[in-house]
Protein backbone atom coordinates (compact mmCIF):
# COMPACT_ATOMS: atom_id res chain seq x y z
CA UNK A 1 0.00 0.00 0.00
CA UNK A 2 1.05 3.75 -0.38
CA UNK A 3 1.57 5.87 2.60
CA UNK A 4 1.30 9.40 2.69
CA UNK A 5 2.29 11.10 5.88
CA UNK A 6 0.38 14.23 7.45
CA UNK A 7 3.93 16.00 6.41
CA UNK A 8 3.59 14.59 2.89
CA UNK A 9 0.09 15.52 2.43
CA UNK A 10 1.29 19.21 3.65
CA UNK A 11 4.22 19.37 0.84
CA UNK A 12 2.37 18.11 -1.90
CA UNK A 13 0.85 20.40 -4.50
CA UNK A 14 -2.09 21.86 -3.54
CA UNK A 15 -4.23 19.73 -6.19
CA UNK A 16 -3.04 16.74 -5.08
CA UNK A 17 -4.04 17.79 -1.67
CA UNK A 18 -7.52 18.92 -2.36
CA UNK A 19 -8.09 15.98 -4.87
CA UNK A 20 -7.06 13.52 -2.17
CA UNK A 21 -8.40 14.76 0.79
CA UNK A 22 -11.64 15.58 -0.88
CA UNK A 23 -12.33 11.90 -1.96
CA UNK A 24 -10.69 10.19 0.91
CA UNK A 25 -14.13 9.84 2.90
CA UNK A 26 -15.30 7.97 0.32
CA UNK A 27 -18.92 8.22 -1.74
CA UNK A 28 -20.51 11.56 -0.26
CA UNK A 29 -24.13 13.08 -0.35
CA UNK A 30 -24.77 15.01 -3.09
CA UNK A 31 -27.37 17.74 -3.02
CA UNK A 32 -28.43 20.46 -5.19
CA UNK A 33 -29.64 23.77 -2.66
CA UNK A 34 -32.07 26.22 -3.58
CA UNK A 35 -32.11 29.21 -2.44
CA UNK A 36 -33.16 32.88 -2.98
CA UNK A 37 -32.49 36.46 -1.54
CA UNK A 38 -34.56 39.28 -0.32
CA UNK A 39 -35.24 40.24 -3.75
CA UNK A 40 -36.54 36.75 -4.61
CA UNK A 41 -33.55 36.30 -6.73
CA UNK A 42 -32.72 32.45 -7.14
CA UNK A 43 -29.65 30.91 -6.45
CA UNK A 44 -28.64 26.99 -7.18
CA UNK A 45 -25.33 25.40 -6.34
CA UNK A 46 -24.40 21.94 -5.71
CA UNK A 47 -22.87 20.76 -2.00
CA UNK A 48 -21.47 17.31 -1.08
CA UNK A 49 -20.70 17.87 2.84
CA UNK A 50 -24.42 17.10 3.45
CA UNK A 51 -25.28 14.68 6.78
CA UNK A 52 -28.11 13.34 9.08
CA UNK A 53 -28.09 14.89 11.97
CA UNK A 54 -31.26 13.61 13.88
CA UNK A 55 -34.32 11.91 13.13
CA UNK A 56 -36.81 13.50 16.12
CA UNK A 57 -36.74 16.30 15.26
CA UNK A 58 -35.76 15.65 11.41
CA UNK A 59 -32.53 17.31 11.13
CA UNK A 60 -29.70 17.73 8.59
CA UNK A 61 -26.20 19.26 8.29
CA UNK A 62 -24.07 21.29 6.03
CA UNK A 63 -20.81 22.55 5.58
CA UNK A 64 -20.03 25.61 3.96
CA UNK A 65 -16.37 26.61 2.70
CA UNK A 66 -14.90 29.76 5.42
CA UNK A 67 -17.65 32.81 4.59
CA UNK A 68 -14.41 34.93 3.37
CA UNK A 69 -15.58 35.62 -0.13
CA UNK A 70 -19.15 35.97 -1.09
CA UNK A 71 -21.33 32.91 -0.82
CA UNK A 72 -24.41 33.07 -2.14
CA UNK A 73 -26.37 30.00 -0.78
CA UNK A 74 -24.74 30.98 2.85
CA UNK A 75 -26.00 34.46 2.44
CA UNK A 76 -29.45 33.47 1.37
CA UNK A 77 -30.02 30.74 4.02
CA UNK A 78 -28.96 32.90 6.85
CA UNK A 79 -30.63 36.05 5.33
CA UNK A 80 -34.25 34.31 4.64
CA UNK A 81 -33.84 31.41 7.07
CA UNK A 82 -35.19 28.93 4.16
CA UNK A 83 -33.07 26.70 1.56
CA UNK A 84 -34.20 23.35 -0.35
CA UNK A 85 -32.06 20.38 -0.53
CA UNK A 86 -32.60 18.34 -4.01
CA UNK A 87 -31.51 15.23 -5.08
CA UNK A 88 -29.54 14.73 -8.40
CA UNK A 89 -30.47 12.08 -10.98
CA UNK A 90 -28.39 10.37 -13.67
CA UNK A 91 -30.24 12.67 -16.44
CA UNK A 92 -29.24 15.97 -14.85
CA UNK A 93 -25.94 15.27 -13.08
CA UNK A 94 -23.66 17.29 -15.65
CA UNK A 95 -26.19 20.44 -15.42
CA UNK A 96 -26.01 19.94 -11.25
CA UNK A 97 -22.22 20.24 -11.57
CA UNK A 98 -22.61 22.97 -13.74
CA UNK A 99 -24.55 25.06 -11.26
CA UNK A 100 -20.98 25.65 -9.64
CA UNK A 101 -20.09 28.04 -11.92
CA UNK A 102 -19.92 31.80 -11.12
CA UNK A 103 -22.49 33.09 -13.43
CA UNK A 104 -23.96 36.28 -13.03
CA UNK A 105 -27.77 35.44 -13.38
CA UNK A 106 -29.61 32.58 -11.27
CA UNK A 107 -27.87 28.69 -11.74
CA UNK A 108 -31.75 27.87 -12.48
CA UNK A 109 -31.85 29.83 -15.87
CA UNK A 110 -28.06 29.69 -16.40
CA UNK A 111 -28.16 25.96 -16.77
CA UNK A 112 -32.03 25.25 -17.83
CA UNK A 113 -32.81 23.04 -14.52
CA UNK A 114 -36.82 24.38 -14.06
CA UNK A 115 -37.49 25.59 -10.74
CA UNK A 116 -40.86 25.76 -8.63
CA UNK A 117 -42.20 26.60 -5.50
CA UNK A 118 -44.46 23.92 -3.85
CA UNK A 119 -46.62 24.80 -0.63
CA UNK A 120 -46.00 28.22 -0.34
CA UNK A 121 -42.25 27.15 1.02
CA UNK A 122 -40.24 30.47 -0.04
CA UNK A 123 -37.61 28.66 -1.62
CA UNK A 124 -37.24 26.98 -4.95
CA UNK A 125 -37.14 23.65 -5.92
CA UNK A 126 -36.03 21.44 -8.57
CA UNK A 127 -38.20 20.17 -11.00
CA UNK A 128 -36.72 16.37 -11.91
CA UNK A 129 -35.37 16.06 -8.64
CA UNK A 130 -36.88 12.61 -7.22
CA UNK A 131 -36.26 14.06 -3.40
CA UNK A 132 -37.12 17.45 -2.75
CA UNK A 133 -36.71 18.80 1.07
CA UNK A 134 -37.65 22.19 2.02
CA UNK A 135 -35.76 23.21 5.54
CA UNK A 136 -35.72 25.99 7.85
CA UNK A 137 -32.26 26.46 9.27
CA UNK A 138 -31.80 26.58 13.17
CA UNK A 139 -28.71 26.48 14.01
CA UNK A 140 -25.42 28.04 12.63
CA UNK A 141 -21.99 28.21 13.77
CA UNK A 142 -18.15 28.71 12.19
CA UNK A 143 -15.90 25.97 13.11
CA UNK A 144 -12.76 27.28 14.85
CA UNK A 145 -10.72 24.79 13.22
CA UNK A 146 -10.90 26.21 10.00
CA UNK A 147 -13.59 29.00 9.86
CA UNK A 148 -16.23 26.50 7.71
CA UNK A 149 -19.72 27.44 8.80
CA UNK A 150 -21.93 24.22 9.94
CA UNK A 151 -25.41 25.04 9.30
CA UNK A 152 -27.90 22.88 10.57
CA UNK A 153 -31.63 22.80 9.25
CA UNK A 154 -34.98 20.91 9.85
CA UNK A 155 -36.40 19.26 7.27
CA UNK A 156 -40.35 20.97 6.98
CA UNK A 157 -41.26 19.36 4.08
CA UNK A 158 -40.41 16.49 2.00
CA UNK A 159 -41.46 14.53 -1.56
CA UNK A 160 -40.37 11.66 -3.04
CA UNK A 161 -41.41 9.80 -6.12
CA UNK A 162 -44.04 7.41 -5.29
CA UNK A 163 -41.54 4.51 -6.58
CA UNK A 164 -38.44 5.56 -4.22
CA UNK A 165 -40.17 5.17 -0.46
CA UNK A 166 -40.66 1.73 0.94
CA UNK A 167 -43.44 0.30 3.33
CA UNK A 168 -41.04 0.79 6.23
CA UNK A 169 -39.50 4.62 5.26
CA UNK A 170 -36.33 3.35 3.29
CA UNK A 171 -35.78 5.69 0.34
CA UNK A 172 -34.82 2.72 -2.70
CA UNK A 173 -31.82 5.22 -3.74
CA UNK A 174 -31.04 2.76 -6.67
CA UNK A 175 -34.81 3.08 -7.55
CA UNK A 176 -34.22 7.00 -7.45
CA UNK A 177 -31.16 6.99 -9.85
CA UNK A 178 -29.86 9.41 -7.07
CA UNK A 179 -26.27 10.07 -7.98
CA UNK A 180 -23.18 10.49 -5.40
CA UNK A 181 -20.12 12.35 -5.71
CA UNK A 182 -16.14 11.61 -4.67
CA UNK A 183 -13.86 14.33 -4.85
CA UNK A 184 -14.99 17.54 -6.31
CA UNK A 185 -16.25 16.16 -9.76
CA UNK A 186 -16.54 12.71 -10.16
CA UNK A 187 -20.45 11.36 -10.13
CA UNK A 188 -21.65 7.77 -9.25
CA UNK A 189 -24.64 5.88 -9.04
CA UNK A 190 -25.08 2.97 -6.18
CA UNK A 191 -25.48 -0.73 -7.04
CA UNK A 192 -27.26 -2.12 -4.03
CA UNK A 193 -25.34 -5.29 -2.04
CA UNK A 194 -27.27 -6.11 0.37
CA UNK A 195 -29.88 -5.14 3.15
CA UNK A 196 -28.96 -6.47 6.44
CA UNK A 197 -30.34 -7.30 10.07
CA UNK A 198 -30.20 -5.78 12.53
CA UNK A 199 -26.50 -7.03 14.39
CA UNK A 200 -26.70 -8.68 17.34
CA UNK A 201 -23.95 -10.46 19.12
CA UNK A 202 -25.53 -14.13 18.96
CA UNK A 203 -27.10 -13.94 15.74
CA UNK A 204 -25.39 -14.40 12.15
CA UNK A 205 -26.10 -11.49 9.69
CA UNK A 206 -29.24 -12.14 7.14
CA UNK A 207 -30.06 -10.20 4.08
CA UNK A 208 -33.73 -9.05 4.62
CA UNK B 1 -44.82 12.47 -5.99
CA UNK B 2 -45.92 11.54 -1.85
CA UNK B 3 -45.96 14.73 0.25
CA UNK B 4 -45.00 14.42 3.59
CA UNK B 5 -45.20 17.27 6.32
CA UNK B 6 -43.34 17.63 9.13
CA UNK B 7 -45.75 16.93 11.62
CA UNK B 8 -46.94 13.99 9.64
CA UNK B 9 -43.01 12.60 10.02
CA UNK B 10 -43.30 13.52 13.77
CA UNK B 11 -46.82 11.66 13.94
CA UNK B 12 -45.37 8.86 11.78
CA UNK B 13 -44.26 5.48 14.01
CA UNK B 14 -40.79 5.89 14.81
CA UNK B 15 -39.03 3.19 12.56
CA UNK B 16 -40.61 4.79 9.79
CA UNK B 17 -38.92 8.29 10.87
CA UNK B 18 -35.88 6.53 11.64
CA UNK B 19 -35.62 5.17 8.12
CA UNK B 20 -36.77 7.52 5.91
CA UNK B 21 -34.37 10.48 7.69
CA UNK B 22 -31.43 8.27 7.67
CA UNK B 23 -31.98 7.66 3.92
CA UNK B 24 -32.79 11.05 3.05
CA UNK B 25 -29.61 12.33 2.63
CA UNK B 26 -28.83 9.73 -0.47
CA UNK B 27 -25.53 7.59 0.16
CA UNK B 28 -23.54 8.05 3.24
CA UNK B 29 -19.48 7.76 3.62
CA UNK B 30 -18.83 4.19 5.57
CA UNK B 31 -15.70 4.12 7.48
CA UNK B 32 -14.88 1.63 10.44
CA UNK B 33 -13.48 3.48 13.16
CA UNK B 34 -10.90 1.52 14.92
CA UNK B 35 -9.96 2.66 18.35
CA UNK B 36 -8.42 1.67 22.10
CA UNK B 37 -9.16 2.05 25.57
CA UNK B 38 -6.35 3.33 28.30
CA UNK B 39 -5.96 -0.37 28.83
CA UNK B 40 -5.14 -0.92 24.96
CA UNK B 41 -8.20 -2.96 24.37
CA UNK B 42 -9.21 -2.43 20.88
CA UNK B 43 -12.80 -1.42 19.81
CA UNK B 44 -14.51 -1.36 16.31
CA UNK B 45 -17.64 0.39 14.62
CA UNK B 46 -18.82 1.69 11.81
CA UNK B 47 -20.04 5.08 11.40
CA UNK B 48 -21.97 6.93 8.07
CA UNK B 49 -21.83 10.40 9.31
CA UNK B 50 -18.35 11.10 8.45
CA UNK B 51 -17.61 14.00 6.14
CA UNK B 52 -14.68 16.41 4.77
CA UNK B 53 -14.06 19.51 7.25
CA UNK B 54 -10.60 20.55 5.36
CA UNK B 55 -7.76 19.46 3.29
CA UNK B 56 -5.22 22.17 4.35
CA UNK B 57 -4.65 21.21 6.88
CA UNK B 58 -6.70 17.44 6.22
CA UNK B 59 -9.12 17.59 8.64
CA UNK B 60 -12.45 14.95 8.85
CA UNK B 61 -15.52 15.15 11.13
CA UNK B 62 -17.67 12.79 12.58
CA UNK B 63 -21.05 13.31 14.47
CA UNK B 64 -21.77 10.25 17.38
CA UNK B 65 -25.39 9.89 18.56
CA UNK B 66 -25.85 11.50 21.96
CA UNK B 67 -23.08 10.15 24.65
CA UNK B 68 -26.60 9.42 27.19
CA UNK B 69 -25.47 5.66 26.66
CA UNK B 70 -22.09 3.99 27.14
CA UNK B 71 -20.62 4.77 23.61
CA UNK B 72 -16.95 3.03 23.25
CA UNK B 73 -15.09 5.02 19.98
CA UNK B 74 -16.49 8.53 21.47
CA UNK B 75 -14.75 7.40 24.80
CA UNK B 76 -11.65 5.81 23.44
CA UNK B 77 -11.49 8.41 21.28
CA UNK B 78 -12.13 10.79 23.75
CA UNK B 79 -9.71 9.16 25.85
CA UNK B 80 -6.60 8.92 23.81
CA UNK B 81 -6.99 10.94 20.99
CA UNK B 82 -6.64 8.52 18.72
CA UNK B 83 -8.67 6.92 16.25
CA UNK B 84 -8.75 4.91 12.65
CA UNK B 85 -10.78 5.70 9.80
CA UNK B 86 -10.93 2.08 7.11
CA UNK B 87 -12.95 2.00 4.22
CA UNK B 88 -15.32 -1.11 3.77
CA UNK B 89 -14.71 -3.16 0.33
CA UNK B 90 -17.60 -5.38 -0.47
CA UNK B 91 -15.91 -8.60 0.36
CA UNK B 92 -16.53 -7.52 3.85
CA UNK B 93 -19.39 -5.30 4.26
CA UNK B 94 -21.04 -8.26 6.47
CA UNK B 95 -18.67 -8.50 9.10
CA UNK B 96 -18.60 -4.62 8.97
CA UNK B 97 -22.24 -4.51 10.08
CA UNK B 98 -21.44 -6.91 12.33
CA UNK B 99 -19.37 -4.67 14.38
CA UNK B 100 -22.39 -2.63 15.93
CA UNK B 101 -23.56 -5.26 17.58
CA UNK B 102 -23.09 -5.09 21.23
CA UNK B 103 -20.19 -7.52 22.33
CA UNK B 104 -18.63 -7.89 25.53
CA UNK B 105 -15.11 -8.44 23.72
CA UNK B 106 -13.18 -6.33 20.90
CA UNK B 107 -15.47 -6.35 17.38
CA UNK B 108 -12.18 -7.21 15.93
CA UNK B 109 -11.93 -10.71 17.50
CA UNK B 110 -15.93 -11.51 17.61
CA UNK B 111 -16.21 -10.86 13.92
CA UNK B 112 -12.67 -12.35 12.31
CA UNK B 113 -12.51 -8.58 11.19
CA UNK B 114 -7.88 -8.65 11.13
CA UNK B 115 -6.14 -5.66 13.42
CA UNK B 116 -2.90 -4.61 12.55
CA UNK B 117 -0.92 -1.78 14.07
CA UNK B 118 1.04 0.52 11.72
CA UNK B 119 4.11 3.28 12.58
CA UNK B 120 3.01 3.13 15.70
CA UNK B 121 0.23 4.82 15.53
CA UNK B 122 -1.67 3.62 18.85
CA UNK B 123 -5.04 2.79 17.34
CA UNK B 124 -5.99 -0.53 15.80
CA UNK B 125 -6.49 -0.15 11.94
CA UNK B 126 -8.58 -2.97 9.89
CA UNK B 127 -6.17 -4.96 7.86
CA UNK B 128 -8.31 -5.86 4.43
CA UNK B 129 -9.21 -1.82 4.82
CA UNK B 130 -8.40 -0.23 0.95
CA UNK B 131 -8.01 3.15 2.92
CA UNK B 132 -6.73 3.45 6.14
CA UNK B 133 -6.42 6.95 7.98
CA UNK B 134 -5.00 6.99 11.19
CA UNK B 135 -6.53 10.46 13.21
CA UNK B 136 -5.45 12.73 16.23
CA UNK B 137 -8.81 14.40 17.80
CA UNK B 138 -8.39 18.09 17.35
CA UNK B 139 -11.91 19.46 18.33
CA UNK B 140 -14.90 18.23 19.64
CA UNK B 141 -18.13 19.77 20.53
CA UNK B 142 -22.18 19.10 21.46
CA UNK B 143 -24.46 20.24 19.10
CA UNK B 144 -27.18 22.20 21.38
CA UNK B 145 -29.94 21.52 18.83
CA UNK B 146 -29.56 17.19 19.88
CA UNK B 147 -26.33 16.45 21.93
CA UNK B 148 -25.14 14.86 18.52
CA UNK B 149 -21.32 14.91 19.45
CA UNK B 150 -18.89 16.45 16.51
CA UNK B 151 -15.35 15.14 16.47
CA UNK B 152 -13.02 16.55 14.31
CA UNK B 153 -9.90 14.71 13.41
CA UNK B 154 -6.46 15.56 11.33
CA UNK B 155 -4.99 12.76 9.39
CA UNK B 156 -1.28 12.17 10.66
CA UNK B 157 -1.06 8.90 8.43
CA UNK B 158 -2.88 8.05 5.28
CA UNK B 159 -2.72 4.43 3.44
CA UNK B 160 -3.96 3.30 -0.07
CA UNK B 161 -3.89 0.21 -1.85
CA UNK B 162 -1.82 2.00 -4.92
CA UNK B 163 -3.71 0.74 -7.77
CA UNK B 164 -6.78 3.17 -6.41
CA UNK B 165 -4.57 6.97 -6.07
CA UNK B 166 -4.50 8.71 -9.23
CA UNK B 167 -1.51 10.93 -10.05
CA UNK B 168 -3.80 14.01 -9.51
CA UNK B 169 -4.83 12.85 -6.17
CA UNK B 170 -7.94 11.69 -6.55
CA UNK B 171 -8.85 8.07 -5.06
CA UNK B 172 -10.93 5.74 -7.51
CA UNK B 173 -13.54 3.90 -5.39
CA UNK B 174 -15.19 2.27 -7.73
CA UNK B 175 -11.30 0.49 -8.18
CA UNK B 176 -10.94 0.14 -4.31
CA UNK B 177 -14.20 -1.71 -4.03
CA UNK B 178 -15.33 0.87 -1.14
CA UNK B 179 -18.80 0.60 0.00
CA UNK B 180 -21.40 3.57 0.53
CA UNK B 181 -24.45 2.81 2.78
CA UNK B 182 -28.37 4.51 2.68
CA UNK B 183 -29.94 4.33 5.86
CA UNK B 184 -28.94 2.23 8.49
CA UNK B 185 -28.66 -1.10 7.03
CA UNK B 186 -28.51 -1.05 3.10
CA UNK B 187 -25.17 -1.60 1.16
CA UNK B 188 -24.25 -0.06 -1.53
CA UNK B 189 -21.16 -0.19 -4.21
CA UNK B 190 -20.62 2.86 -6.69
CA UNK B 191 -20.46 2.63 -10.35
CA UNK B 192 -19.49 5.69 -12.22
CA UNK B 193 -21.30 8.26 -14.20
CA UNK B 194 -17.99 10.39 -15.35
CA UNK B 195 -15.31 13.29 -14.66
CA UNK B 196 -16.99 16.71 -14.71
CA UNK B 197 -14.43 19.22 -16.21
CA UNK B 198 -14.15 22.37 -14.33
CA UNK B 199 -17.26 24.33 -14.61
CA UNK B 200 -17.37 27.61 -16.16
CA UNK B 201 -19.98 30.32 -16.77
CA UNK B 202 -19.07 30.41 -20.56
CA UNK B 203 -18.13 26.76 -21.55
CA UNK B 204 -20.05 23.81 -21.63
CA UNK B 205 -19.00 20.60 -18.92
CA UNK B 206 -16.95 18.15 -20.48
CA UNK B 207 -16.04 14.83 -19.50
CA UNK B 208 -12.81 14.48 -18.55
Amino acid sequence: MRHITRKQLLDAPSDFRRNLVNSITGYKSLHLIGSQNRNGETNLAPFSQVFHIGATPPLIGILFRPHTVERHTLENILDTGYFTLNHVSSSFYKAAHQTAARYAVSEFKATGLEEVYLEDFPAPFVVPSQVKMGCYLVENQTLKVNDTVLVIGEIQHFWVAEKGLGFDGMLDLNVLDTVTVSGLDTYHIGKKLGRLSYPKPDQPIQEI
